[in-house]
Order: structure tokens, then C-alpha cells, then sequence
């Protein structure tokens, strides 16, 4: 590691996966402002990309995300700065549910605060046994207020109030109960458990996934009624184009589809 | 099994249970557009029928239910087919929901895509050990953007969301982990423990069991103050209504409550 | 135990915590018209109590709490008192969500109906392993409608179905994994369990406790996009606040913070 190294560093593969690494190891991978712009660049880039099918999350050096840079906080003690760094911060979130790719968190380490909030925004998790998630700003007198807005869509309220109030990590496995991850693994095998969802991912239609992804949370939004109108309209649509009609009629003819381009 | 078989049987028992067997078990009980078509008519004429006071939903042969019907779907490519096809789906699942009496899944094989749907819209479910759960569509191209309405308001949205994207099959424990089905079972004890819910709903008051059913969907879809404003007022009627002051007096005086019919 | 007793202890210690005891042992301590008005008076008191910094909610005897006093209710056989009865009721849930406060529920024994309805309310809950739960009106013909509120935003809409359907208790460890309460003990360990979640609170600045909690109901009733906007600015006023930056430079300089007074 040396200090040319950028903070955030992204590999595009041939098949369509891409994974960006939070590189500030040094800092726990801590969300400064810089980062944030960086992360916010790169997802707007890829979601533009119709070439990237997929997007893993991870971090470098010994944990996943341990949240906002409280030094760069303490060296900007304006209340614009602070209302600047969370509107960005919520930009990055939301990004990463509107965008059409699904995101892959992969917990090697801890994810703290902001961290544990980029984990819960993430359309998928995987962990690994050792990881550990909290949401720790309430012992620096700073309750994790942006934060719970993730947590509290991933958990029941009072296991989340329970974090938030008491800043106490929980282990993965107990991450998983709650439904913060969907696997946890042997740190050995966390690439492995990765690899398969990416490529569960990649072997569907592209404008399947896509259009899935952005209904789902945009139903998650509205009333039952008008979710199931909306979802009805997207299903049509879908069933109209090209891949639904290739995809039945192989699994009829028993054979392997040959999805189109996205 | 003779063609001559209707798609959708249903037995009506003196004590109030009737039962609804989706009958095309060489189609895995595929939710044809005649399939839907019946099933509604039933469902509204049970909802109008105050003799039956609990529903039981299962299917015939191998499976529960494996969803649309592929084949016919592939025949009628055309998008006014679809809408009105998604929309006399999601017009069975919401009739479910609004219908009086309380509906039980039975599920003692495969429940997939809109049969998974069927699941997770109806307001108990129990499972046998060997029934698997997936939402497939996206194997074929079709993400199953119907199903996930329901089967958000189930689980958790990664759980649901992995799901969707993976096509993925859980088994009856994870789907109880989860939130999809109240109880699992042995296959062999799969209708001692239906029955088990038959009973106890039936010991119940028609008009408590109808009104409250109708009230926990509608408060759900509420914010918090809204609900216990319209809870309140439901409560205080049924408070005043006869079974809530025999029942009270009843157990006061440590006797059997006499319900009034429905 | 005599008449003379008040029917809601009030224990307030110098530390800052307050204990509140539902006092009517031999009624299981059943929320009478004049118990959910001491108890609305008591928490009203709190939350404009600076010195109070956390809420201990408990009962004296047998029961946690067996809900609603149904033989005041069979007295008083009138639409209008039902009405405020259950606005009454709703105000006293909706005060413990309100105030800045967090209000822990102790749980040695059985929380029925409006008494588990209290359970889910609060923002945290340890049960003994003895505890029991259960929405039980509908065994005496009253459909717990508004016990339905909280329970439903606690846990899944079929857990929480079954059981305003069937009557059903389910055991301490069932109410801990579908998310009614945090933590389960042995009924020795109560109140040891209690107390690490009354020190741990106790040891946070008071101010971000106070923000913290009632941010988070009130983004919990908004949509995604406006939650992270009003919790962006609820963080960014928090961290100008002078807890925060205290907090923050103690973890630099590895000190323990001293927090400002409420």
C-alpha cells in the first residue's frame, strides 16, 4: 500500500461482475468525504453500464467499513459540511437500490455506523463468520440516525433500537437471524459463497434482473393495492420482451436459454 | 383423475370449514387463466357465505401450487392477455386478504412462483418438512415481480430479495425462519396440525374472527396513530357487539361462551 | 399489599433511571380506566423530566400485565366508554414511543392482550424464560384490534395473525426470535439483564439517547427517500450538538467523554 493508491479501487470482469474495494485500510475503510464522492462516481458509472451485470462490495486490510471519518468530521465542525457529508452519504445509499445491477456486500471484517448502513442498503450480504456489525455512534454521542434508516428495513424495530441505543456489536450469525446478511460462511469460504451468487446473478436474463431489482423496492414503498398494480404492469412488460419468451420456451423444450444483451 | 374433473373441488363441511383443492395435479396445479377465473368466483362466494367460517387451500397430487401456466402464457403472446391475466391474479390474492374468514395454506410439496404467491397471501400456512418454496420466475426470464409483493410483506427484503434474484429454493424450516409458514410438520402429521388451527379458529366468535381479520390488513397499511385510531373505534364496536360481553361474562363466571351465528 | 397501595409505583434513583411498577397484583395488574390514566400521568411526567434519563416498565406479583380490566368493562357496557377507553389506551402506547426516554419492558411473567400490546411498544423488552405472551381477547369474543397495532410492527404478519387468531400463548423464546422482545434470561438473571441494557444506556450523552430514539419511530412511518432526508438533518444538527464533538475527540485521545446534562 502507498499513498498513490486510489481509495477506491474497481475490477471489471469479461463476465459481466464488477468489485469495488474500499481502500483506505490504514482508516478502517472510514467513509470520508473523498470516498463517498469516489463510491457515488463509480455506481452512477455503473449504473450506466450495461455491461456490468453485478457489483461486489468489499473492503481492504482488516475490516469491511468502520463508517464516517470522525477525524475529518472533528477538522469540519460546520453545520453545512455535516448536512453536505449526509446528503451525500443518503446519494450513495439510494444509489445503490435504484441502480439495475444487484450489489453484493461482502463482510470480511467489522462494518460500523455508516458501515453496517452500506451493508443493510445492499440488495445482498454475505459474511463471513468473523465479521461483527454495529452501530456504534451513539458511544461518541453521535446516535447512527442515517444508519437506522437501513437497519431498521432489514430488522425488527426493537432489534435494531437495541443496536442503536446501546452501540454493542452482534456477531454474524446473529447478523443473519435478523436478516441484515443471507449467508454466512468460514472466512475461508467467503469467496466461494460470493462467487455462487454472483454467478446464480450472472446466468439470468440481464433486463430480468434489472427491471426485478428497481419493482422491488419501489413496490416496498406502496400500499398493497397499488404494489400489486404496479407489479402487474412490470410482469406484462416483462413477459412481453424477448427474454421471457426465450427462457419458457427452453425450459418447455428443455434446454438452455440464450438470453439478449442488456 | 378423468378430464372430466373440475380444476377447483370444494367441500363444504356442517361444522364450517370448507375446503378448496386446486385440482390439476398433471399441471403441478398451475394457475391457468380458468384456474384463476374459478378460484375467484369461490373465493367471493365464500366471502358471501357466513356458513363458512375457515377456509382450507391446498393442492392435488404432487405439488401445492407451481404457478402461472407457462404453456398458455406462451400462447396467448399478447400484452392486453398479460395485463388482464396479472390483474385477475392479483384480484385472487387481494380477495384473499379481504375476504372474512381466515384462509390456510396447506402445503405438502412444491410451492413456486404464483404458487408462492398463494403462500404468502394467504393469512396462515403450515407446511410439511418436504415442501420447498422458490420464486422462479427469473429462471425463465420472468422475474417474479407479483410474487414479490407478497412475499415482501412475508420476510425480510434481502431474504426476499435473494429469492427473486437467485430463483433459488428454500426448504418448509427456512420458510418458517423466515416468516412464509407458522408451522412445519412432519408429512404424515401435515393434517392434524391443519386441523389443529381448523378447530381453534372455529372454537372462536364469526363476527371477532371476521372483523378482526379485516382490520389487521387495513391497520397494516397505516401509519402507527392512524391504525390505533381505527383499531379503537373497531374495538369499541365490537366490544358492544353480543359475543364480546357473553364471552367476558362467560369467562367471569367460568362457563363455555354460546357465539352468536355469524 | 393493601388497599391503600397506589396502583403505579414510581421508584426514581439518583442515577437517573426510573422504575415504574403496574401495581395491582392480584388483578394481574390489569390496565383499569384509572391505571392507563396514572400510568398517561407518570410517562407524561417523565418525558418532560430532564433527571430521567431511562425507563424500567414492570409488575408487581404473579403477571406482568393481563391487558384490558374486563369486569370494569362489562360494568360500563357503553359505546362511549369503550371509545375513550381504547383513546386512552392508545395514548399511553403512543406516549412510551413519544417520549425522549427509552422505556424497557421487564417481563417476569404473563403479558396478555393490551399487557403484550405494552410489551411491544416498548422500545426494549427482556423476558424471564418463564414469560409467556399472548393477544387472548379473542377467546372471550373482543378481537385484540388494537394489541394487533404494535404486536404487527413487531413481528411477521403471520406470526402475529396466529396468534390474535388462536388465542395461543407462545413462550419467551418464541417472542425473542420473531422480534417482541430483545433477550431472554432465567427468571434469576432478570433483573442483571435488565440492568446492562439500564448501564449501557445510561453511559450514552443524554441528548443523542433523546434525538435518537424519536428520530427513529418517526422515519420508521416514512418513506426511504424522505427518511434519509429528515435523518441527515437530525445527524448533522446532532453532531454540532457538544456531545458529539466531545465524544469524538475522547475516542481520538482514548478518554472517556463527559457528557453535557439533558
Amino acid at each position: 500500500m502507498t499513498n498513490q493508491e486510489p481509495i477506491l479501487l474497481r475490477e471489471d470482469r469479461p463476465d459481466g461482475r464488477t468489485t469495488l474495494v474500499l481502500n483506505r485500510p490504514a482508516q478502517f475503510n472510514s467513509l470520508s468525504n473523498a470516498m463517498l464522492e469516489t463510491l457515488l462516481a463509480e455506481l452512477q458509472s455503473i449504473a450506466a453500464d450495461k455491461t456490468v451485470r453485478v457489483v461486489v462490495l468489499q473492503g481492504a486490510g482488516k475490516a469491511f467499513c468502520a463508517g464516517h471519518d470522525l477525524k475529518e468530521m472533528r477538522s469540519n465542525h460546520d453545520k453545512a459540511f455535516m448536512q453536505a457529508l449526509f446528503k451525500l452519504c443518503a446519494k450513495v445509499m439510494l444509489t445503490i437500490q435504484e441502480m439495475p445491477q444487484p450489489v453484493i456486500a461482502r463482510i470480511h471484517g467489522i462494518a460500523t455506523a455508516a458501515g453496517c448502513q452500506l451493508v443493510s442498503m445492499c440488495d445482498l450480504a454475505v459474511a463471513a463468520d468473523v465479521a461483527k456489525f454495529a452501530v456504534s455512534g451513539i458511544n461518541v454521542g453521535l446516535f447512527c440516525s442515517t444508519p437506522a434508516v437501513g437497519l431498521a428495513r432489514n430488522m425488527g424495530r426493537k432489534e435494531a433500537l437495541e443496536m442503536l441505543l446501546t452501540g454493542e456489536f452482534i456477531n454474524a450469525g446473529e447478523a443473519q437471524r435478523r436478516g441484515l446478511v443471507n449467508r454466512v460462511v468460514a472466512l475461508g469460504d467467503l469467496d466461494e459463497a460470493v462467487e455462487h451468487l454472483v454467478q446464480s446473478i450472472l446466468a439470468k436474463s440481464p433486463v430480468a434482473v434489472a427491471t426485478g431489482k428497481q419493482m422491488f423496492y419501489k413496490q416496498l414503498e406502496m400500499g398493497i393495492e397499488a404494489a400489486y398494480q404496479y407489479a402487474g404492469e412490470v410482469m406484462a412488460c416483462n413477459m412481453m420482451a424477448g427474454d421471457a419468451a426465450e427462457g419458457i420456451d427452453a425450459f418447455i423444450e428443455k434446454r438452455k436459454p440464450v438470453w439478449q444483451a442488456a
